[in-house]
């Protein structure tokens, strides 16, 4: 039996989402690693061993899958949304580059997933359909004055901007930072969307602007969208639809 | 009976990359509209009546959706990879924010799916695994000079770019100029992907470094990716990984 390395993405959190391909990895798999929440998306069967681990174990997570791989495994490395948008695929990327040379040839696959930032967008509208950029609001493994520079010239650009990681216990202020920085590079009107838990029982949509926002309305499982110049709202009865669109001047 | 929207993502080509949503949206459609070889992509079948049109009749097929479900039809508008990148939604919302104000009360759903970008990077690796940003290189419906502006503002900040539209008939010399402003902002070795027609029997994916880089390299059919300063690649036999680390300084 040869072993492989599947690192698949589940998407944001309904079945209806995952991908065909995905839901045949993991039927195939032997062992699924991931951080624990994510590993109990997957449903438990004879012959599949799930790992769970925590969210700072991501390289030795890494190291775990590529060695099980190695020794004839099976393994899907899984992440919620897609696992090539700030996710597993770069970890285990490093772990292989700065592991055992043999690991080099073992059979290594991504499987693109519906991500965060799609999601969240498809639920409101259309925010991301003109130029846009996506940010990693975490300062865990870049220092903050890249972040503000990055927000400052998503600005310039005029990108619309979604935002991944705004908000966490360990990270209570830069979130606030970033609406601080926004507010200075664009007008109060700019609309802002904070998209919780998209497409599980606790979704919310929350359509807002920058002069209303506060920085409570992020956490850890909401996805920030914020508009371009460009982007716009539809009134209707119910949530606004909202939408950029296709041409700029 | 009561008619409705739904604008769906068929992903990038291969059936075993749409979402069992979409798939469920399909098997319920009294009409599919969109562009003629993403209708082809939904087999025929008794009860479904399938409307392909031109690519530059966006708004036109827009508003003949939004009329169809007005009458009482379950319409689904496909567009490949997702709907909300360069894609329907912003062109249905367009036509519903300038139409009958009836069709506000629409039952109208976005449904995402795998974006060229996110497709074309698993394929590649993880390069769009940090920050990163998303560009329609198409002047259509853009003054060039934007997407010159924004092509500046992207290299300044290091994000990765995703590129849709690089390169059409209609279209010969605007790539050229990307790949020229690119240079001035960026080192030679600077990591580039030519990903064409991922999933599909046709797919071809390319590494090479901006100095390498060739205008004939792409067309409309690739999506191309440019590293950051901190994108990598991982040698081992037959193509390399390339990968964006976590981590930025």
């Amino acid at each position: 039996m040869s072993g492989w390395v599947k690192i698949v993405g589940l998407g944001p959190g309904a079945e209806s989402m995952i991908t065909p391909e995905v839901t045949a990895a993991l039927d195939q798999a032997t062992d699924v690693v991931g951080y624990v929440p994510y590993v109990e998306r997957v449903a438990p069967r004879e012959g599949l061993t799930r790992h769970g681990s925590d969210n700072r174990e991501e390289i030795r997570r890494a190291e775990a899958a590529l060695r099980m791989a190695h020794e004839g495994r099976r393994v899907v490395v899984v992440s919620s949304g897609d696992p090539g948008v700030f996710a597993m695929a770069s970890a285990v990327f490093e772990a292989l580059e700065a592991g055992d040379a043999a690991w080099r040839a073992l059979d290594i696959q991504v499987l693109p997933g519906i991500s965060a930032m799609l999601a969240a967008s498809a639920r409101a509208g259309a925010p991301l359909g003109h130029d846009f950029c996506c940010i990693n609001l975490s300062d865990n493994l870049k220092p903050w004055a890249l972040i503000e520079k990055r927000l400052r010239l998503a600005a310039e650009a005029d990108f619309a901007m979604a935002f991944y990681n705004p908000r966490s216990k360990s990270r209570p202020v830069g979130f606030e930072r970033t609406l601080d920085v926004l507010r200075e590079a664009c007008e109060p009107e700019r609309v802002i969307i904070f998209a919780r838990a998209v497409s599980t029982p606790n979704e919310s949509i929350r359509v807002t602007t920058l002069g209303e926002a506060t920085p409570d309305m992020a956490d850890m499982r909401t996805l920030v969208i914020v508009g371009s110049r460009q982007t716009r709202l539809i009134e209707r009865s119910g949530a606004p639809l909202v939408y950029t669109p296709r041409s700029a001047s």
